[in-house]
């Protein structure tokens, strides 16, 4: 049968290229059963004629085709669909359930989908004044270098480490790199068998999670803290006390006795970006020596730290194995790469590791392999230089517009970050008012996820400075203070 | 200050280019604080002449030094660590701990690390007869095609699609795809909203079991099944049913009353290969609806079914939304991929979506591309013909040689799949011939791991033809039958 170009059109919301389109129309077509072994294809003149592109993509289409065997080429009579194309039985679906007629509330045992956690709309990046926080910037990644580092992870040479199924280790060229080059950084010593890579930081704490709390056992956290976090400590139905947080991070006098672990964020508490001074960290680590429990250090952007120095991670201080540290790349490459580790003594990474193997066997391998890359060649290191540059900038505006129209920050100066906390008027309910802000382009973060539910304040607000443009900072603070 | 050139030497077991290794060298020195700002580099000749590499490998790795700012260029004067280079503290760890001096059996509260998993030595390429399963093959693999789709994927156009943090949603256009193009050759018509993407089928599984199942539920697996399935049941702490398995599938008449969920693979039954007949399927679901229990069909490697046509999947036959579906892409691209499938009804899903953001957010947005790109140009399919021709070729070789040798073959005659179930005379311990073999080059999987532990004969084994090449499959089974 002769397949006349009219079988052939155009989407115009498809992604790819012109070449890619018509090789996904002819697999497809073959692999359903609408184009069958022996048909003639039009050729390339009148299928470049009927779809109005160069005769040259349609060629190049019909070349990749044949190398993938669902064309073949009989010299100069053309293109047919080859005799041993990949083929697919394609199945009526026999029942077709218009809705289920399962009692699902009655299915379902548990339930997780009652958790708050801070929303964004699915097209922000639309939004001129995009205060929100923890995505990547388009304009300061290296692009370039990540393609360059992905492709040498996708090369043949690699092909066996990157594409095995592995549960008992991970990729030895990352966790390497982690113990020799970042965690000296943080002051941290640990050997490979004392690092688990995860699927990012979110992953690491809800393992930790997981090992140390049942039932019968208490967690702590900051309060405000981390959404994420507090979602993971209900979900272990442990009992879970809520940690006062001050100028200098969490109050650990107030933690009561018979606590088990305490959830903290010392180099840069989330969401108010402080620092928790050299005293209050030996002071904690004593408390928790005292009162035997262990603490989960989820040292998360430290590496934003362009106003001052940083300082070593509170593990760097911990000569029991008492810490456990949390740290992760998705917070300086980007959010949706989830990858991140744990640092903890033998005994309870061998723990984590087991379990991770249970919920997920272990983050892909093409990626730990691809950040293994841009780390080693120091892309990794000139990206958070660049994005501290230009965070530092940002951040010098946003504090004079801030100042300028009188809002007020509810956070003391810190080493950097990319967001400022802050406090509305008392009265104000900043849902709405970041409802209001929407309409006319601006995305804040209101603060009630972080604290938490039973006794929300509900007039604190974030506004990250990571995801918007200098040049658009100035106006953008002008809109909010104008709703106040 | 001068670098010498002896500042460098080359790492023979470096992964990398030479030019790597130095931007490696240059960039890790600045940022440990070896090289300082202001440092003058080796001249290229000097340092090409010292290493022992070309001129234009020293050039090109100063350039892309360059790019990144750790080193600046004065003309002829040569190349100096920039003064702007990126920096990074390095603390001295305060506390080394030798051991760690807390009690971790009292510290953690849940255990993982009994789970009894399939081994393999880590070196298993290097054995020659590798009868083992699951693994890519390196010589049937579309490196070029997978590369190019990865690429596009990681292109400045789909940066935001790959990069964001997304907790609501999957890459749309994979999830389009599974429901256009997969789910149809299935049988099953699902709507987006009905789709699920996860890490692997694993992670599936382990989901669908924490949202039916908790303390006081029943779920029932086959015996033998899955052990990667049996590990994630035994943690929900549910009732545990092992259910027996014969030459049609599982024996669903024996499930005592009061199971809430079964795991079934009905269209190629682990690890037996069996096919699940059309009036078994239809009685499993008669009695899936009479007892009200759902059934989780786990629908891995249906496309490696090169010996009869593939039939459809249990949940085509589905009328009620009681199958939820578990589909893998990983299977037939690479382990290491990470990359499956839900498809169930809304109110599942939702539940499930939320526990997945919990534990691991989602699985990394460029993963999802590029398997999206690599399935739209009918790459994908190509690479399934490929690798079912080859798969044809071995299992017809091993046919023969199991013949031959007089080996036992456990199972009924299947579609297809990548193995062989296999038994052994009853007084053998496969264990023990299993050591014998690795000294020979031969590598099996002992069938114990696929049983109840409680009831496990120790004569099974499974003979996989996924890694081993055709030429030595009959050498191979000569050795192994020299053991019997």
């Amino acid at each position: 049968m002769q397949i006349a170009p009219d079988a052939f059109f155009l989407d115009p919301h498809y992604k790819g290229s012109l070449q890619q389109q018509i090789q996904h129309i002819v697999s497809q077509g073959i692999l359903a059963g609408r184009f069958n072994p022996g048909d003639k294809l039009p050729s390339s003149r009148k299928l470049s004629h009927h779809l109005g592109v160069s005769r040259i993509t349609v060629t190049l289409a019909y070349g990749e085709l044949l190398s993938d065997d669902y064309l073949c080429s009989r010299g100069r009579s053309g293109y047919f669909v080859s005799q041993s194309a990949p083929r697919r039985a394609v199945f009526e679906p026999t029942a077709q359930p218009d809705r289920p007629t399962i009692e699902w509330n009655r299915v379902i045992g548990q339930r997780y989908s009652s958790q708050v956690l801070p929303e964004k709309p699915s097209d922000w990046q639309n939004y001129p004044y995009r205060f929100i926080y923890g995505q990547a910037d388009y304009t300061l990644f290296d692009h370039h270098n990540w393609r360059l580092c992905a492709l040498q992870a996708l090369g043949k040479k690699d092909f066996s480490d990157v594409t095995s199924d592995y549960y008992e280790r991970d990729d030895p060229e990352l966790v390497k790199f982690i113990a020799l080059y970042t965690l000296p950084r943080r002051g941290i010593f640990a050997r490979p068998e004392e690092i688990l890579v995860t699927l990012g930081a979110q992953n690491a704490l809800w393992l930790c999670a997981q090992i140390l709390l049942t039932q019968r056992r208490t967690a702590a956290m900051e309060n405000p803290g981390y959404p994420g976090l507090r979602a993971i400590l209900e979900q272990t139905r442990c009992k879970l006390i809520q940690a006062q947080v001050d100028d200098e991070g969490i109050v650990y006098e107030g933690l009561p006795e018979g606590v088990d672990a305490v959830f903290a964020t010392p180099s840069h508490h989330c969401p108010t970006n402080v620092t928790m001074p050299l005293e209050r960290r030996q002071g904690l680590l004593d408390h928790a020596r005292k009162n035997e429990y262990v603490i989960v250090e989820d040292d998360y952007e430290f590496e934003i730290s362009f106003a001052k120095p940083p300082a070593p991670a509170l593990k760097s201080l911990d000569s029991e194995g008492r810490v456990i540290y949390v740290g992760s790349f998705s917070k300086s490459l980007y959010p949706g790469l989830r990858l991140g580790y744990v640092v903890a003594p033998e005994p309870l990474i061998r723990e984590l590791r087991a379990l991770r193997a249970t919920v997920l066997r272990h983050p892909p391998g093409q990626i730990q392999r691809t950040v293994a890359n841009f780390l080693s060649l120091g892309h990794y290191d000139a990206l958070v230089a660049r994005m501290s540059q230009a965070f530092a900038n940002r951040r010098t505006v946003m504090r004079g517009a801030i100042a300028e129209h009188g809002l007020t920050v509810a956070q003391s100066d810190t080493a950097g970050g990319s967001s400022f906390w802050m406090r509305a008027p008392d009265d104000v309910d900043i849902e709405e008012t970041a409802q209001r802000l929407r309409t006319l382009g601006v995305l804040i973060e209101p603060g009630h996820v972080f604290f938490d539910p039973k006794d929300a304040p509900r007039n604190f607000y974030r506004l990250a400075y990571s995801s918007v443009e200098a040049s658009r900072i100035a106006e953008g603070i002008r809109l909010i203070a104008s709703q106040f």
